[in-house]
């Protein structure tokens, strides 16, 4: 049985990091401002802790004796002054986010209290939780899988509906059974295998080679669907990247105004939502456009002697889409040249081309029809008359935008890719899949067969971190934030 | 009985404000950024509403029969849709910030998801809170009084260890005893004048002239007392402002610096606590020094005819302290000279000058000692050497500066007031009581005596609340932030 010793790299992992939790860790938990800030305390010690240095009004009431779910109203006193009127929630284990005993101080916003309240807690035996670090003793204490605990990550950056929707997905474990499905399918078989091994000298076969030859075809296929929804992942994560070009005055800032301000109106109906909107991404039906500056760029017909292809290169290399804007007080033979110097820096990389005419609203004289008849487009182009300042054709825009990155495919409840962590695992997965078919067909030995499938199997419990090591830990949670 | 008659508008105000408190509130009350984000709810269907969109885990629980304190886990559902995990935190009326019904909701600190949450409860029947409205709601509901009330926004934003202590002996109670003190004494005293007065042409005296003269002397050096500590409070308020000047590469940005990079060590020792600093503003023993930029000020002999005594004047103007630095290469009669140029600009303002002389560390040619003996100081002057990049004489210039504000007053638990409303309605008391006390002496008739006495009273109530109007509310709430 040479592949079935149990890997024990988990266990050891588990044991090393078991040093730091049974430390109690606290951290401020909510954000600079406001009018209320939370801290949060985790691990055996936070009720004994909490109970020094908080005396609940109800003199009855002892902290450390109370029940989970329980909200107690006190103060905090640093000796005979005291620091703040605060509430504390208690938490008993299991039953917590961490799955160990915790408390969360919920006190005045004032970063002087805060920084009072943290050093009592210090004083009286917590540690400084590092980033991620309660979140990552939720994964080490089986609260949830690696896959659940990077979703927390992801939840909390949202700022779209798509992005939120894919990573409440992932938290609430939809990837996780999907990676989990595969995983228990491969290793039933690779114990099949493993047990002809122990046969050794009798050829017996106890897995079916054609059933076995299915499933993996299936896992790959499965698997290869998963990587290739990374690109739209990437895209729901970081959102689209569109560059906009055109000459000075076509309407490039009114056009992105327009698109801003709408969003911006929505936002702000709610008074006190902040939402860090960075200049020029705009969200339309959920989705992320960032439009990528082109300061420099201007497409004129000796746009490559000005500023070298390079330059241009680079500018349409980072976008998904670009909007080649010009107006209608052009001709339709230079609108054509320069359209046609974008699409030869486009070429086969599947980068869509909008060409948006714009100040319709000033047409006087029929150049819309004129030019409709005049501008050469390719079957992959979009071309739209619009007005920027009067919002004519501006919905339209916005639903040829949504249609670029296949929209159809978000609003299905598919399983997403967004992580690049999760699709090296997955290529990993595939090329591991790949070599079994391979060497199924050529009827190579057992012994390289079960390698193969039980490498697949490992790069799958990296995935969701029934496999792992404390570089890939230390990787994923150093990027989360403090007092999560 | 002319002036028995007893105040309405208090009455009459809370009916009218009680229209906007049948609503039920939501407002987000943590800031931008973190790892949670708690929105708060209050009103009377506070419960009712958060049942409509929020799902226990634990399906026997049924939200709006749930006990006040308690804590309870599941999911906020649009429609099908999981917006997000959260803990709900259970208020019942009276055992709330607001006296009412009220949840808080714990969610992830996505701003997304904040604003769909918020979103849904509005759709349910809540509207959106203003400024300070659940503080506000706290007070009509007699939860606390205004100066309590006025005190939380205090508390929030008190960022030194004197104002967040001034500010915590506020919102407990500290100055509202006294001025409720006060209060009683006068309302006895008017009562027995405005029995006098009922038995008209009896020439009774209820009252007793001289214990009532008493009062009025005590309880107006009391005021003016309270009045004066304003000075005080306003500079625990918002910091003792500070004019450094001196000519260039005197050393003063290097000063600034030693003073600022000892605070900020203490500040970054945990990490996530941020504080707000503003750059130039020092705490030095929970004490906070705002320098003010002199960039424009430079102290030569030609200072009245380069830059217009009008301008140096203000930035003189503006600080409580000016620290002039030079150094031990500049001459005692030069400096001498500029030392007198500042003075003659402080005159008998009660800014303190303090002189320092810089680069002690350079002096091999005993420059410091002769400095000594040819600098001419006035009494209420500090000459101080100091090495500020080798932060000699650092620790003394601190003491000096804490004694410039009499730090012992602090030290006391002396009431302060920091607040303009109160510093103007006790001038107000003041006054009234003065013309008591000299109508007391010219025995003019008790309709007059009456009359006064009650505007003190009535001024008095101003300060707690007991007697308010809208404005004064609006005005009071208006600075408060969103959620409290």
């Amino acid at each position: 049985m040479r592949f079935s010793a149990k890997f024990s790299i988990f266990a050891e992992i588990h044991d090393y990091l078991m040093i730091r939790t049974e430390e109690t860790i606290c951290a401020p938990a909510t954000g600079a401002g406001g009018a209320i800030a939370v801290i949060r305390m985790s691990g055996s010690q936070s009720l004994n802790i909490c109970e020094k240095i908080f005396f609940p009004y109800d003199k009855k009431i002892k902290l450390s004796e109370q029940k989970g779910y329980s909200l107690i109203y006190g103060e905090i006193k640093k000796g005979e002054e005291v620091t703040d009127d605060v509430m504390v929630s208690v938490y008993r284990a299991p039953h917590s986010y961490t799955g160990e005993n915790a408390v969360e101080i919920s006190c005045h916003a004032s970063s002087y209290i805060q920084y009072n309240i943290l050093e009592l807690l210090l004083k009286n035996g917590a540690i400084s939780a590092q980033p991620g670090e309660f979140t990552r003793r939720a994964f080490l204490n089986g609260k949830m899988d690696l896959l659940q605990a990077e979703a927390v990550a992801d939840i909390i950056a949202s700022s779209t509906a798509i992005a939120h929707k894919v990573a409440i997905n992932q938290m609430r474990g939809g990837f996780s059974k999907e990676i989990s499905n595969i995983r228990s399918q491969l290793l039933h078989f690779a114990s099949m295998i493993e047990l002809e091994l122990d046969f050794g000298e009798d050829d017996v076969e106890f897995a079916d080679r054609i059933k076995l030859k299915e499933l993996i075809a299936s896992t790959k296929t499965l698997s290869d669907k998963l990587a290739s929804s990374f690109m739209l992942g990437n895209v729901i994560r970081n959102g689209i990247p569109v560059t906009i070009t055109g000459k000075p005055n076509s309407g490039k800032s009114t056009l992105l105004n327009t698109l801003l301000m709408e969003e911006r109106a929505i936002v702000s109906e709610i008074p006190g939502t902040t939402r860090d909107t960075i200049e020029d991404t705009v969200v339309i039906e959920g989705i992320e456009y960032r439009f990528i500056d082109t300061a420099g760029l201007r497409v004129t017909s000796d746009i490559v002697e000005n500023l070298g292809i390079k330059k241009t290169h680079e500018k349409i290399d980072q976008a998904s889409v670009v909007l080649f804007i010009d107006d209608i007080y052009d001709s339709a033979k230079s609108i054509n040249i320069r359209a046609n110097e974008i699409r030869n820096l486009i070429r086969d990389s599947g980068k869509k081309l909008f060409i948006l005419i714009n100040k319709i609203d000033q047409d006087s004289e029929g150049k819309v029809e004129m030019l409709s008849n005049k501008i050469e487009t390719k079957k992959t182009d979009t071309l739209l008359f619009i007005s920027a300042k009067e919002r004519t054709g501006i919905e339209e825009l916005k639903q040829k935008l949504g249609e670029v990155i296949l929209k159809e495919k978000l609003s299905s409840d598919n399983v997403i890719i967004t992580n690049i962590r999760h699709y090296e695992a997955l290529q990993n997965v595939s090329q591991s899949l790949g070599r079994v078919l391979t060497g199924l067909d050529n009827q190579i030995p057992e012994d390289f067969l079960a390698i193969d499938i039980r490498q697949g199997i490992h790069y799958l419990g990296e995935i969701t971190g029934e496999i792992t090591s404390d570089e890939i830990l230390g990787n994923i949670f150093k990027n989360f934030c403090i007092g999560k």
